[in-house]
C-alpha cells in the first residue's frame, strides 16, 4: 500500500514514522512550508511537495493530519477520484472529505504527540471510521498493522471522545502548568510535584476516578478552602478556576 | 525511637506502615473510631487507643495526622510537654500545636494516599519544619530514614506546595473524572484515554509543561472550540470548565 501524507506537524510526524517502520511506502509528504515538508520527507524516504497541485495520484490511501481550519481549505482543491483519502481529525465530520473521493474516511489517533518526543504508536488508540463497508474494512486492517487498539467510531462518538481527551489531556496540562508557574512565584522548583503527578495518574490505571479522589474539597474541609482562595485573592483567575474546581469535586463528594 | 501516630486514615496509614517496616517501635495509634485503631495498629503492632486521655506519654515523638479542623480540637486536650510533636499537614501552621508541647514541628508527605494501594514511601518527597534547630536537625535526619527527597519549608512555603498540590493533583483526578463521566455517558470506556492520560503526565517529566501543551486551545482552533462549546451547552458546568480552562490555555499560547 502506497501512502501520502498531508501535512508535517505532530500527528503526521509520528503516524508518518510508524508507518515507514511497518515497511509502508509513503511516496509523498505534503506542508505548504517547504522546510517542514522535506525534514519530514527525509525521515521516512518520500519526495517533498510545498504545492498541492503537486500532490500527485500515484498513491493508494491519503492521510490528512493538518490543524481543522486547514483541512476545510486544502479539501477545495484537492481531487482524488477512487483514492482512500482520511484525516485525522478528532472534530471534523468525515463528510468534509466529501468532495475529495467517493472512498473517504477517519483515521483518528488518541494520543498526545510531540516533536521531540518519540512514542511507540502501537500503543496509541486509533478509532477509524469509513464512508460505505468496504473502506471501514480496509481502514480496520491498516490500522491494525500499526496499533493494537482499534476502535470504530462514527462522528459523533469520535467528537465525544476529543471532548473528554482536551479535558483529560490538554486540561491536565495546564493544571501541570498553573501548579509549576505557582511554585516558581515561590522559588520552589517543579521537581517536588512529579512523584504526585506520576502517582496520580498512574491511580486511575486500577481505580476509577471519583474512587481516587482526595485533598479539601472531597473531605468537605471549608476552612482549608477558604484559606487558600483567601491567599489566591490577588491572582483572580486562579481563583475563579480553583474555586470552579473545588465546588466540582465537593459536589460530587457530599 | 518509639512513635505514637495519632490518626488512622490514609496518610497515617501510608506513614506508619512505612515507620514499622523501618524498625521503628510504634508505641500507639489512635483514632477516635475504634475500629479505624484497632486495624492501623495490628498492622503495625502497637496499642490500638480511642480515647486522647489514653495516649500515653511514653514515645519520643508524636505524629498527628488527621484533618485539618480535627487538628484544633485534639491539639486541646493533647499536653505532651518534652516530646517531640508533629503534624503532617500540608495547610494548618506549626503553632497550632503550641499548646501540646515546645518541641513542635511539621512532617509533610507529598503523596496522594490511597488506603487500598501500596505505595513506596521512599520516593514520596517530605517537608519538614522544626520550631528550633535541634528539632529541626531530628526531624530532618528522621525525615531520612523513610524518604529520599526530604526539603526544609516554613508554613507559608509548605501552604503554597499544598496549594500547587491540590492543583496538580486533586484537580488533576477531577478532569479524570469528568472525561470519564462523559464518555461513560456516549457509552464509551475510560479504557480508552489511559495511554493519553498516562502519556500526558509523563511527558512533563522531561519537558516544562507549557511547552508540552497540545489541543485546540492551545493551536488557537476556535472554531473546535465553539463547537465543543455548543456540545456542552446542556451541561452548564461542564461548559463553563471548559470554557474557563480554554481561555486561560489560549491566553498563554498567543
Amino acid at each position: 500500500m502506497k501512502i501520502t501524507i498531508i501535512g508535517a506537524g505532530n500527528v503526521a510526524s509520528h503516524l508518518a514514522v510508524a508507518l515507514f517502520r511497518a515497511k509502508y511506502d509513503i511516496v509523498q509528504v505534503y506542508s505548504r512550508t517547504n522546510k517542514h515538508a522535506a525534514f519530514l520527507a527525509k525521515k521516512v524516504d518520500a519526495q517533498p511537495v510545498s504545492e498541492i497541485e503537486a500532490i500527485e495520484s500515484n498513491a493508494d490511501l491519503y492521510i490528512i493530519a493538518l490543524k481543522d481550519d486547514i483541512i476545510v481549505d486544502i479539501v477545495r482543491s484537492l481531487h482524488l477520484p477512487g483514492k482512500i483519502v482520511v484525516h485525522t481529525s478528532g472534530s471534523s465530520s468525515m463528510s468534509a472529505l466529501a468532495s475529495v473521493s467517493e472512498r473517504i474516511g477517519v483515521f483518528y489517533p488518541l494520543q498526545t504527540f510531540s516533536k521531540e518526543k518519540e512514542m511507540s504508536f502501537s500503543e496509541v488508540p486509533v478509532f477509524i471510521e469509513g464512508c460505505d463497508k468496504g473502506t471501514t474494512v480496509i481502514l480496520n486492517q491498516f490500522a491494525h498493522t500499526i496499533s493494537n487498539h482499534v476502535y470504530e467510531a462514527d462522528s459523533a462518538k469520535r467528537k465525544a471522545i476529543h471532548i473528554a481527551a482536551v479535558i483529560a489531556c490538554n486540561f491536565t496540562n495546564y493544571l501541570y502548568q498553573v501548579s509549576s508557574d505557582y511554585l516558581s512565584e515561590h522559588g520552589i522548583s517543579f521537581d517536588v510535584l512529579k512523584p504526585l503527578i506520576r502517582e496520580t495518574a498512574q491511580k486511575i490505571m486500577e481505580t476509577e476516578p471519583v474512587n481516587a479522589q482526595t485533598g479539601p474539597a472531597a473531605r468537605g474541609d471549608w476552612r482549608i478552602i477558604e484559606d487558600h482562595l483567601k491567599i489566591l485573592e490577588n491572582k483572580p483567575e486562579l481563583m475563579r478556576l480553583y474555586q470552579l474546581l473545588s465546588e466540582g469535586i465537593a459536589s460530587q463528594h457530599k
